[in-house]
């Protein structure tokens, strides 16, 4: 583990029903923020895609040269729409075949009656993939190469990430502070940009317009990997407050 | 209008405060109903970007060439980290500068006192865009060849939504039928499966689990540009219900 070493993702979301509107996406903000905190892992592009083939196998192939990790959501159950497994294995050109462990995994959580075609097809991945285990519905995601495959439903997702961690390098922690000001972004936005200047490569600085309590505002974002930088920041941001005479929420 | 023209469009998503996880998106699934409802336009890809000019100008280039229309949010605010419009006139190799109605728009919002340079970066624009008018807070959108800039926050957003509408042509309507089915997938897919390959090019057939008042579901989405289509499919897939002796759950 290199602490000094920054590290990226990218989100592949495999997925009709997030394209057509009909599903609200909820896994995004969710990895993202995981890997953010628990990983200092930060998420540098999100594609959404839908659920054929050919655009899979090339969207893999591309994420997957451009960044450290991708992580895909949707298309590993049991129905034809579910082509993830299938789709990375043509990507790395390795063959699709059933996982010995998986399909031990799921033989015996739905017993061998049970054990249909489509609860089998749930046990075929690329081959050479790692486990990632699935503590509340037992079909493991897995990892093949850089990337790992989650499923679509939120809940499920989410009791899997943390089996994610033993696959990933972390990276250097990502610091963010938030000030939130009772101002409009035209009021502050040329200081801003000369702060912005001044620490360039070292923090990023991000401006929202809010609503909250009948009152316009402005919370200011600083992200950086330095937290000395971060309060140099910092005070910079309060000699614009005071100069403006702003008013600071505090939350 | 070609009624019969299959229309599609990408969505890019520019903002690092969306790739972080800090702001939950809502604007992908908004501009996509809409434009599946309003317009018979199907949205094919999304992308989630940062604040870097390099890349949305990449974006830019890929995405306007590769789909018939291209929305993009965020960024085009008085901020320095608002660089869409100045992005995407470098994607576009035409100048970034002042668009005349833009900035009567904007001075008399504001009146001459209080429109100061932040203000005034809101009416720069790639050279030869037109207008997409915005009633909740005056800065206009724009749309510069085959792309449409909306701004990031979701209620101005969708306030200026329907202003677009005179730029796009309507591609053909896409209908959609849900059956709600008392279920697990891996006891339909084999069949869904079959379905799914009897009407191939004309019906997308997707299998959504769905847990509802302490059940557990399956919910079949299908969308078709045919509406006879889509009534034989369903036909198909009320057999088997029959088949299976399975619950519908009427919603």
């Amino acid at each position: 583990m290199n602490k000094y070493k920054k590290v990226n993702a990218a989100i592949l979301i495999i997925g009709n029903e997030i394209l057509s509107g009909r599903t609200q996406d909820k896994n995004i903000a969710f990895i993202s923020n995981w890997l953010n905190s628990k990983c200092g892992i930060s998420v540098k592009e999100v594609r959404i895609i839908p659920d054929e083939e050919k655009i899979i196998v090339k969207n893999i192939q591309i994420l997957s040269k451009k960044f450290n990790y991708v992580f895909t959501t949707g298309g590993i159950g049991p129905t034809h729409d579910d082509i993830t497994a299938k789709s990375i294995s043509k990507a790395f050109n390795v063959k699709y075949e059933f996982h010995k462990e998986a399909y031990q995994i799921l033989e015996k959580y739905y017993g061998r009656e049970k054990f249909n075609d489509g609860r089998k097809k749930m046990a075929k991945m690329p081959r050479g993939a790692k486990l990632i285990y699935n503590p509340s519905s037992a079909a493991p995601g897995f990892i093949t190469k850089n990337v790992l495959s989650l499923p679509g439903v939120p809940s499920i997702l989410n009791s899997m990430i943390e089996n994610c961690k033993i696959y990933l390098i972390k990276g250097l922690k990502v610091y963010s502070q938030t000030l939130n000001l009772y101002t409009v972004e035209s009021n502050i936005s040329k200081q801003l940009g000369f702060i912005q200047k001044k620490y360039k490569k070292f923090v990023e600085i991000g401006s929202y317009p809010f609503f909250r309590l009948g009152k316009i505002g402005v919370a200011i974002v600083t992200r950086s990997n330095s937290l000395s930088k971060l309060s140099s920041v910092r005070k910079d941001l309060k000699k614009l407050v005071k100069l403006k005479k702003l008013k600071e929420l505090k939350i």
